[in-house]
């Protein structure tokens, strides 16, 4: 009977995408390669402890998962294995569960594997996504990790006030565009840089920044943010590290506060950029404060209720840069370290969400 | 009557440190000149408003004023004047007063001049000292500013836990010396490191620290840093910056938190060090945070009561480092950034405090 049931149940091919080796470089994209894992069964294996098994819709690509690349264990998350598929937060349709939680096509997010189909263990730590007009893939960015680092780093870490002069590095990305949208919502002045004009436009025409400014473009960072915050800067809100912040750090006004998120600009580097001006933090009384959003997840359901009607009452707008196509996977990652991506750069793997089929 | 009044005071000759000129480099003797102010009448002047005249007993020298050497206004405190006397933190005895609160003979402690008699024109910010058994010159250090440095940075800034592991960088200094006793009433683990094989054994011996080292002699701080601190550090308060603040950065532990003083090392570089570690802030969620004790004062009266208490029950000391005459006082604050101070620097200009004499 058991045997019976097994062979019955329907098969697809399931493509992935695998780490190569560890790495000590800003990722390229042949550090991953995609590998055919051949036919496999749509149905938890027998006798397996309960699981669920996804059709992986969308994939998200992070800045973060650049630190799983390499072969080190003490960082708060562990490293890829080599030749394993890659591990990533994704949104999925379930097809098979036999956990009592889930049920066949059932939404989920949460983190799954860079591959068409994958077997999730411990599917206690996904969540089950109530189907609404908010689009799926804004699960990994708007309503996701992204969107949440934005949230608990701002009223957590920047303790903002009315009125106060905040500056985002890389204000178009996945974070920065919710960091700028929620300074201006709780009634703060918010200049944003980005790394090409396309974006410097979209976060003054789409996202409603008071100013922004192609960092690129100026040849002394510290005289731009000068000309941007004559006054001095309150809040800034971390993404880049490097130059950026020395010249913030030059710019910081009394009691300013430094929400330190990314610094994608020093991953992948083994001597990153030394920071000069750290001096600054004792005469300004500057707070510098690194944080991850995990610390913070208490905050979720409030977070989610928030994002969601500020989205729907179009007081927070969200853009995505989307591939298409599993096999464009590396090539989105990748170029996440070059600023290539224009918002939350997500792949969808399969549009294929509304109905089953194999 | 009022010209014979003023015919009558008594005169003393008035000799004064003065700074030469704007500096851009770490202080050097010839950078202050000691020169004579003459003769003057040991009284305030007729028809000035209510102020105090004091002779001036112990200077204090302290690395901020360093930054009052450079010309450049957008500090806290506004630079010195060249070719004036160099103002400092310093303990006093009101010889003459006009102002109701002070009466010849007080002893008081705030900002007064690198002379012999000062005319302190705000008397409202002195401290009246009440004779007592702690040493006067400890009103510079233990009671005063560098005392409540290390207490409101310690209690306010490095928010400590019984059992946490605390490390101290120039911790023999006026400030670190205070911050490792406080640490260890506390019931933390307390570790520092000084310049000199003499001043380890201070801070082992005298101090009561668990464990100390001598930076000079360690070719790899970072490894140093892991030998002492093998779980890693919850508390670290920064004195130098530069590559001590890379070594730690590396070996602080999740949630830990730095607190931001001194820099001393970074004090009079054009181009200071560069940090490179900073990104740690991130997955070690840490807390850096520049501070300044006047934005604390609220706690100055139980600091006081605190210390003194701790002190006369045995529990704190204090090691100065004296030079006599106010000719030294150029080479005692030059001392201060090659380190050659053991313990808190101050200048005696006179012992006679005990009565009057002209």
């Amino acid at each position: 009977m058991e045997q019976a049931a097994a062979a019955a149940a329907p098969m697809a091919r399931n493509r992935k995408v695998v780490l190569r080796e560890y790495i000590n470089w800003a990722p390229r994209e042949d550090d991953m390669v995609l590998v055919d894992g051949g036919e496999v069964p749509l149905r938890v294996p027998e006798g397996s402890p309960p699981a669920v098994l996804v059709k992986n819709l969308y994939l998200s690509c992070d800045p973060y998962m650049r630190g799983r690349m390499r072969d080190f264990q003490g960082s708060y998350i562990p490293p890829f294995k080599p030749g394993s598929v890659i591990e990533g937060l994704g949104v999925g349709k379930v097809v098979d569960s036999t956990h009592p939680g889930f049920s066949t096509g059932d939404i989920v997010s949460g983190m799954t594997g860079w591959e068409e189909y994958s077997l999730i263990d411990r599917p206690e730590q996904l969540n089950k996504i109530q189907q609404s007009d908010i689009p799926l893939s804004y699960h990994l960015g708007l309503l996701g990790m992204p969107g949440f680092t934005a949230y608990a780093g701002f009223y957590e870490i920047c303790s903002p006030k009315k009125g106060e002069l905040v500056f985002v590095s890389a204000a178009s990305g996945a974070v920065g565009q919710i960091v700028g949208q929620l300074a201006k919502l709780h009634g703060c002045y918010v200049v944003g840089s980005a790394g090409t004009n396309q974006k410097v436009e979209l976060l003054k025409n789409k996202f409603g920044f008071d100013a922004a400014f192609n960092y690129k473009e100026e040849p002394d960072l510290t005289a731009a943010l000068k000309r941007y915050f004559p006054e001095g800067i309150d809040i800034y809100f971390e993404n880049v590290g490097g130059q950026m912040l020395d010249a913030v750090l030059l710019n910081m006004r009394t009691h300013g506060r430094i929400a330190v998120c990314g610094m994608v600009s020093q991953h992948g580097l083994t001597d990153p950029v030394g920071v000069h001006n750290i001096y600054c933090l004792v005469p300004k009384r500057i707070r510098m404060q690194g944080f991850i959003q995990s610390d913070h997840l208490h905050m979720f359901p409030q977070f989610l209720s928030d994002m969601a009607k500020h989205y729907r009452d179009g007081k927070i707008v969200y853009v995505e840069d989307m591939s298409i196509g599993l096999e464009n996977a590396p090539a989105a990652f990748v170029g996440l370290f070059s600023g290539k991506n224009v918002g939350k750069q997500v792949v969808c793997v399969s549009h294929e969400w509304a109905s089953y089929t194999s």
